[in-house]
């Protein structure tokens, strides 16, 4: 009989539960198995919680995790039991056309942890991993993991590429004026990644004064409400319209104002998932010779440099975490997030990341 | 009493006639008045020929020519009378943050020749130029004006900067498959400027067999007619998408085929005037994490370049220009392009470019 662990379960719209599954196990020569040492409940984890991406009954949640190198297949090669890791939030098998050029996300074999009734989630005590080899980043021994390290590391498996992603899609750059749409964790990641290309003013619009005062604390220069004047607050502080602005929202509105602010010549990132199905006017882009670059982001190529800077003390995403849970108590955290009591919740499993299990 | 020359003026639509109008002279101490060598009908004089944009009756036409410096203004510091000069479609100051930026396209001073009817244009024996240190390039001193060479020429002022820019902003690289769509003479042009930046596999999609031939000569591998099995014919020979497609249409057919054949990560180089408004789907960018880059060629940038090889021999755009009329026949010429008799038409004004007029 398979041994049994606790895993975050999705049932129903608004129903996430945490039960007993199987332990998953190496199946294949390639696999590691992984026990979770932390993980993120993701903005993108609300389109299912809420009914409106559709997701199996019986699926695993969550796609952004670290953990310890349980088990490994005999065809594993940089990776042994022991070795503390972190996922990008999508696998990769390194190997195919999308992956050599530098674009893992549209891996063929690869995939979004958490989707995909065979593909494990992050929000467990432990997880199988495809392709460790090419997907996993080890972290160096020893570190300490204090829950300020879990926070700023489950921020490097998702958002915070996600924001940089915005960022060198949008062509931000030295001095850039730059204008971030959303107050979300990717928004909020957005302001960060824009200061840390030298960008020289940074604006945001949201809807939430604590989340824009985390926006403040990344180094946002300007907070506007995403009212009815955020566009006039952008004229009033950036002139002609933002060098760069970094669309992370993915509505029809968000998408629009990303228009209106971006000045002639200048670029929108666009990293917030579409809702909606919302449509751009190519007339407008060109007859201001805007560029719309962005999708999902390769955040397997972006997280070393990322992650080098975290360990340097130079990055700190940690303040995006508003609140914690017990991987028992996950339910809570999708309430918290749906609610938008939380910014971001971090999911720890019921053992110490510290201690190898036995 | 002003002297006065031939120029083709707009009337209404379908009608252009060759009128009598004054010749224009230095106005501003910065203003050079150049006498035109030759000029080119453009796909977009169609436009306002066919009344689908608005033109103003009594607008003096042709966005595209080149000329003999005529006389100059006392602030002007680099052209003399007898220069042999090209001039891009877009007039520029030099000095505007979008010239400084290289998007002199977006110049707030400068605008295309032709359009408002204080803007001089081509298709006339002479022109004024406000900004003639910043706009013009000089050319060679003697150089040889046959027709091919006057063909080449205008072809450098328009058209093939902008395949170039198409090419450009898709992205292509050495070894790129790439997919042209359309078959006029930007989407020709893109055909060379795809085989300069070092394309491995050029594929074009259009509807007439003539220009497709053209297609060919120019280096294209493949010829697809715009059909439903367009599509098809992309998927067999350049199997998950093209890596770069240059949209040189503007339409939403066209528009929904770039999108369909680039591959995921791809780029798709917008540079056909979008025609009605055609919208785009965020969604299906997103998805395939698409990069949508374009708008209006600053060509002024991409002159110099291009030039150089054209005057070296290894760049000859020539052979889109099918047919040829004198200035006071322009009508035909118009005439020609708008029954797509014609891909593209030089107009010679009634004087030879070699001798300085007295």
């Amino acid at each position: 009989m398979s041994q049994e662990m606790n895993a975050a379960v999705f049932k129903a719209a608004h129903d996430v539960r945490v039960e007993r599954v199987p332990v998953p196990t190496v199946r294949e020569a390639g696999d590691a198995v992984v026990r979770i040492a932390a993980a993120g409940i993701c903005g993108s984890d609300l389109w299912g919680y809420r009914g409106i991406e559709p997701v199996e009954a019986g699926q695993v949640l969550g796609h952004e995790w670290l953990g310890v190198v349980e088990d490994v297949g005999t065809a594993v090669e940089t990776l042994r039991p022991g070795d503390l890791v972190l996922a990008p939030f999508w696998s990769l098998d390194g190997t195919c056309p999308a992956c050599q050029r530098g674009q893992s996300t549209l891996c063929d074999r690869g995939g979004a942890w958490g989707f995909g009734i065979d593909v494990g989630g992050g929000q467990a005590q432990a997880i199988r991993v495809p392709f460790p080899d090419a997907t996993l980043i080890r972290l160096p021994k020893g570190m300490n993991l204090d829950v300020a390290m879990l926070q700023r590391l489950v921020a490097l498996t998702d958002v915070m590429p996600t924001g940089h992603h915005a960022a060198l899609c949008a062509g931000v750059e030295k001095d850039s004026t730059v204008l971030v749409v959303g107050d979300g964790a990717v928004g909020l990641c957005a302001v960060l990644a824009a200061r840390r290309l030298g960008a020289g003013r940074v604006l945001i619009v949201g809807r939430h004064e604590e989340r824009l005062r985390v926006a403040v604390e990344f180094g946002a220069d300007v907070t506007l409400r995403d009212d009815d004047d955020a566009f006039e607050g952008v004229r009033e502080h950036a002139g002609g319209g933002a060098d760069a602005v970094l669309e992370c929202v993915g509505t029809k509105d968000a998408l629009d104002l990303a228009v209106r602010c971006v000045r002639s010549g200048g670029g929108i990132g666009y990293v917030g998932m579409p809702t909606m199905n919302p449509t751009l006017s190519v007339s407008q882009l060109f007859e201001r010779s805007i560029s719309f670059r962005g999708g999902f982001t390769p955040a397997r190529e972006y997280i070393p440099d990322l992650l080098s800077d975290v360990l340097d003390g130079s990055l700190d995403p940690s303040p995006i975490f508003s609140h914690q849970v017990d991987l028992a108590h996950v339910a809570d955290g999708y309430r918290l997030m749906d609610e938008r009591t939380a910014i971001k919740v971090l999911v720890l499993p019921d053992w110490l990341p510290t201690t190898r299990p036995g």
